[in-house]
C-alpha cells in the first residue's frame, strides 16, 4: 500500500540529493508547485531548481545531464495525456531515465491584479488554454473585458505586474506570490475537478510499493488483430489496465505507437511474464517506469 | 474498392447541395484547402461557405441547422487526432449528423512575403505549431529574425500584407493566394510527411463503399478487463482496428472513454453483429460514422 511507501521516505530511504532539477516553468507555474510537492513528499533536495522550456527541452537535457532529475505534466483531467512529454520521453538515449514517482496538482486558476477591485479590470491575460477553461466565469463577469493570449500563465502575472490596475491575470496561487499580486477570485475555472499528474523523471532506484503503476510503450507489426494480441497477454496475466493510446509512428500516417498504464509494478511476476511473452510479438516494447500511483485527496 | 465511390459521384448520386458549409476559419486555413477537395471530389455545393472558430463553435452550429454540413480537422499525421473534434462529435444532441467522408490534405508550409527577396526578411510570424514544424529551416536560415506568434496561420498572412517587406508569414499555398504575398521558400516544414485527415459532418445518407472505415464511441463499464472484452469482440469477428485513444471522462481522474477507428462499413453484416454484441458489455456505444477510406496519393 501508500503507506508503506512514505514509510520508506521517513526513514530516510528516499532521501535524493541531485544537482538539478529541471521543471517546465516559467517560475510560478503549476510543475513548480509539484516540485515543491515532490520535495515535501520524496524528501529530494537539489542545489538548483533550474524552470525550462518547452517539454522536449527539458528530456534533452536530462538525457545528457546524468547529475539530474526532472519534473513533467503527463496528463490533465480534462484534456488528456500530455503529447509531448510521451512522445519525447520514448526518444531518451539513456534508458535508465525512468518515471519514478507521479504527483497531482489541483488546476485552480485565480483572477489577479495590483488592483483591489475586481470593478477597475479593463484587460485581462493568460495562456489561451487557461482562458478556454476559465470562459464561463469571463463571459459572465467580464463581458467587455480586452482579452490577450500570453505564452504562460506566469507570464500574463509578470505582464500584469507591470501594469496597472486595469489590468488582471488568470494564473495559479503561485504565480500571485511570484508576482505580488492580489487575487481577486480563486478556483475560476468552469470544470472544477481539473488536476493535472506531474512525472518526476530519475535514474535512481525507487522502492517497490503496493500500488504501483507502470507505464509501457510499444509498437506492433503492422497485422490485422496485433494490438488485441498484445491487449489479450495482459488480461490473461490478470493485469488490468487504465490507459491507451495510439501515437502516430512518423512513418506513415495510419500507423500507430501504443502507450499503455498498467496496474502493478514490473518487478510482480504476472507483469514481468507479461511483458517477456508480449515482448516477442511486437516490434519493440519498453517500460517507461514504474512508481506509486499518488493517492492523496484524490 | 475506392472506384466504386468515385463512380457514384460520376452519376451524380453524391450530388450534395446544402444551405451553409462551414469549415475551421479564417479563409485560407488548411480547412479551407479540404472544403476545395471534397467541393471536386464529392460534387458538394453550398450556398454559403462559412468559416468559423473554434471547432467547439462548428460543432454547437451544425448541431443546430439542419441545413447544413462541416468540414473539420481530426488528425494530423505527427501530433495525432485532433482532441476538440473528437471530445465535441459525441455531445452533439442530433445524432443522424455523422462523419460522411473524408480527405487528406498535405501540410506544405511556405514562407511568404511583399518583398520578393528572403535577405530582407526581419520578423516572421505564424502560429505556434507551424513555427514548432519549421524550427529547424527557422534556425538555419533567418537564426537573428524577430519570431512573433498568430492565432492562425491565416492571421499571420493577412498581418503580414498590412506591412512592409521586412515582414514574412509562414502558412499554406492558399493563404498567400488569397493575401496576394509572394512565396520565398515552399514546403519548410522539418517533417516532410506531414499531412492533416479532414473530415466531413453530414445528416445526408453517403452509398456504401467497400473501402470503409467506421469510428466508434463506447464507455466501458468502470472494472478490469472490460475494454479488453470490447476488443475482444472487434477480433472475434475478424474487424481490424486502426486506431485507439482513451479521452478522460472528465467526472473522475483516471476514468476514459474509448475512440477507436474500425475497418469495414457499419452495415457490413461483422460490424453490425460486433456492435450489437458489444452494445451489452458497454455503459454506452455509438457509431460516428461509417465513410470511405481516402486513398488518392497516399
Amino acid at each position: 500500500m501508500i503507506k508503506l511507501y512514505y514509510q520508506n521516505c521517513k526513514v530516510g530511504k528516499m532521501d535524493i540529493k541531485v544537482k538539478n532539477l529541471y521543471y517546465l516553468g516559467p517560475e510560478g507555474s503549476y510543475a513548480q508547485s509539484a516540485v515543491k510537492q515532490f520535495v515535501t513528499d520524496l524528501k529530494i533536495s537539489a542545489e538548483n531548481y533550474i524552470p525550462l522550456n518547452p517539454i522536449t527541452r527539458i528530456l534533452q537535457t536530462i538525457d545528457a545531464d546524468k547529475n539530474s532529475i526532472a519534473v513533467l505534466p503527463i496528463e490533465n483531467s480534462i484534456e488528456g495525456i500530455v503529447r509531448e512529454t510521451i512522445d519525447n520521453i520514448i526518444r531518451l538515449e539513456d534508458t535508465s531515465v525512468k518515471i519514478c514517482a507521479e504527483t497531482v496538482i489541483p488546476v485552480c486558476h485565480c483572477l489577479m491584479s495590483k488592483s483591489e477591485n475586481k470593478e477597475n479590470i479593463t484587460h485581462i491575460l493568460s495562456h489561451p488554454q487557461a482562458l478556454a477553461q476559465c470562459s464561463g466565469y469571463l463571459c459572465k463577469n467580464f463581458p467587455n473585458a480586452v482579452i490577450l493570449k500570453t505564452a504562460s500563465t506566469s507570464e500574463a502575472a509578470d505582464i500584469t505586474n507591470q501594469k496597472d490596475g486595469h489590468y488582471a491575470a488568470i494564473a495559479g496561487e503561485n504565480a500571485s506570490e511570484l508576482y505580488g499580486l492580489n487575487i481577486l477570485d480563486k478556483g475560476i475555472n468552469d470544470e472544477k475537478d481539473n488536476k493535472t499528474r506531474f512525472i518526476l523523471l530519475s535514474r535512481e532506484k525507487f522502492p517497490v510499493t503496493e500500488d504501483s503503476r507502470t507505464s509501457v510503450f510499444f509498437t506492433v507489426k503492422n497485422e490485422p488483430g496485433s494490438l488485441v494480441q498484445v491487449l489479450n497477454i495482459f488480461q490473461k496475466f490478470n493485469i488490468n489496465m487504465f490507459y491507451i493510446e495510439s501515437r502516430p509512428s512518423r512513418k506513415k500516417m495510419g500507423e500507430y505507437n501504443f502507450f499503455v498504464n498498467l496496474e502493478g509494478h514490473v518487478s510482480d511476476k504476472n507483469i514481468s511474464a507479461a511483458l517477456n511473452l508480449a515482448e516477442r510479438i511486437t516490434n519493440k516494447i519498453s517500460v517507461l517506469g514504474s512508481y506509486s500511483v499518488y493517492s492523496k485527496q484524490m
